[in-house]
């Protein structure tokens, strides 16, 4: 079992309730990591589902919940030979803090009927940018959890070279070794800096709706992020990440409604 | 009152608590059209919350309801300054047929911070192509609701000629005039034949996850649906359509998930 895999541990107490603990390790300056906190909800609601995967997952973030104990209370909604579909609420202190609705399935290992070529072009992997560790005062936990090579110029704005636009691309590994899963998935879709920062924008830039579909298992090796967004108008954004395996297929698709940080 | 509103009217029942009558008109064949139902279910959100607009929606779809009343059942999430979030589901029968969790803001009347060009070009309305009325027997009641304009290519499957790739383009604006609104955009977002159909797959295309961003309040006039997909595979399809004003601005973004057709 990996690091990852025990942060995102979920305790079946009953049918609808899962005991999890939040770990500190996976923080962004202090609020924990929204794909993290979806990792988490994603174990208890596939356990108690008769299928293997997360096909859909649309998460509303209400609050930053605290590292430390917490629970997953799920409600079937309907369980379907094909799907099945659950109502996920991350509670701690008897609050909600998160609000999912995910489909769940099982995906076979298929080659696809159709597909498109990635978003973007991205330059290999030893072309890349990696980033020193931030200082620890940082509280940026997330960061050593997880591995990124980012295509230089969307990272620009770190050194005071925005793009203009907002994008954000780079590979993504575990630091630990582990191959990734759907799990990974949820962490990957929400591993990159908001794509507004290279437009521009900084601080803090709270995710309202998140949404991911996952379109297939993905194969051992870097996945490549392509991170995008259309708008940035009256102090919201959308950010779209496509998550490409090493075999070159589509494995993830997310798109969130943020707001843009007043940093 | 348009028909289109008095078709999608919420009548408050108590606070957490709405009675609605679907109306025949918006079948697609049997089924009543997902983006109809969301207008419905919109109404009453926004009229239940402090704030003016449904910015972000994801609805998961169980079943399919029938024409006649039906009731929205309300459960407040969250009730902030800014935004306002909202679980609210269809019922009929005591049973649920679809969940929502909607966002609910303010948006003003200003210009975009940045926006990127449409994804697609569209030809003048004038050089698109508007389809015969349906045979009443196909109960298509939808299409009498709206006028559609498709961009001739995405519409080639129906003479035997897809495309080959999963597209859809079209202008679109009420039959009955009327200004778009936020709950026509919730109409326009799932007005497209199925992406799929261009990509050579028939059949109903049941939606499993559709969610949608408002992004502004559209002006006066032609809205243009751009819709695509990026990977057709194990039966499972996405679809994005990108929902443009008469003024050249994106108002509106989904993304759904849904399941290829066997027709």
């Amino acid at each position: 079992m990996t690091k990852f895999d025990e942060a995102t541990q979920a305790i079946r107490v009953d049918e609808t309730t899962y005991d999890v603990c939040l770990d500190p390790g996976y923080s962004i300056g202090g609020p924990l990591n929204g794909g993290y906190l979806m990792a988490v909800l994603l174990r208890a609601v596939v356990d108690a589902s008769p299928h293997d995967h997360p096909v859909t997952t649309s998460a509303q973030f209400l609050r930053a919940p605290r590292p430390g104990p917490a629970r997953v209370r799920l409600e079937q909604i309907k369980a379907g030979r094909t799907a099945a579909m659950t109502r996920a609420t991350l509670i701690q202190d008897d609050t909600s803090f998160i609000e999912t609705l995910v489909t769940t399935a099982t995906l076979g290992d298929v080659a696809p009927d159709w597909t498109d070529r990635p978003s973007a072009d991205m330059p290999p992997v030893e072309r890349c940018v990696v980033l020193p560790a931030p200082k620890p005062e940082s509280n940026m936990t997330l960061n050593a959890q997880m591995e990124m090579a980012f295509d230089p110029p969307t990272i620009g704005w770190l050194d005071g070279n925005p793009t203009g636009r907002p994008e954000a691309r780079a590979y993504f590994r575990m630091a630990e070794p582990q191959d990734p899963d759907p799990y990974v998935l949820a962490l990957a879709v929400d591993a990159l800096p908001p794509v507004v920062f290279s437009a521009g924008a900084r601080g803090w830039a709270p995710t309202v709706d998140l949404t991911w579909h996952l379109r297939a298992l993905p194969a051992p090796g870097w996945l490549t992020l392509l991170g995008s967004g259309r708008m940035i108008s009256d102090g919201w954004f959308d950010e779209e990440v496509e998550v490409w395996d090493s075999a070159g297929r589509l494995v993830a698709q997310s798109r969130q409604l943020a707001r843009v940080g007043r940093g």
